[in-house]
């Protein structure tokens, strides 16, 4: 059994499936829709649609011959909460950099004496 | 060739590699002291290790005995930044469902009429 969060995640480790979900953000589209800014099969497509359905990331209309997709974005919130744990870790990391950027500035014996040695 | 957010998403998208993030999170650490939380053998660590590494999500140190690995936070800042894309969407969502329940509760009415329907 795997988690809600990684299958999420493995969903969106594709960037085809990444861009369907760009264009499902701008609104509903029928699956001929998704499939043609991409150049790939109806079958191909059909196959990301599911993994993005299996992991709740989108819904389709019932109406059999429209059927459009729309984004659904509750397991997106979920990832974003995860990963905004990490956050003071590359705030903390850009701080550093910038701190030395600053010395390198105010100081650029710092730079020389570093490319000297 | 794989895109650095995919080959990001692949490697977060397991339960004990975000875990072994989480640890390292809170500092560095040796591979002992990663596997021994989570009864996994050496080697199972070690491949999970190397997944994260790929990605660039940790470092290990060069000093042969210890080698301690460290958190890298600068590919979790692209994930960030991905899914801050989409906050919109869930946060319309929300105020969507939060306007219903309010109305719901200065109009019990709402309610009754559906349960009737």
């Amino acid at each position: 059994m795997t988690d809600q969060l990684s299958t999420t995640l493995t969903a969106l480790a594709d960037p085809t499936r990444r861009a369907i979900l760009a264009r499902l953000g701008q609104g509903e589209a029928t699956v001929m829709e998704l499939a043609a800014p991409f150049d790939l099969k109806l079958p191909t497509v059909s196959k990301h649609l599911k993994v993005l359905q299996r992991a709740g990331l989108i819904t389709q209309g019932r109406r059999a011959q429209w059927r459009p997709c729309r984004l659904e974005a509750a397991p997106l919130k979920e990832v974003s909460d995860w990963v905004d744990g990490y956050r003071h870790q590359w705030e903390e990391r850009m701080d550093r950099l910038e701190g030395y950027l600053r010395e390198l500035q105010s100081d650029p014996g710092v730079s020389r004496s570093k490319q000297d040695g």
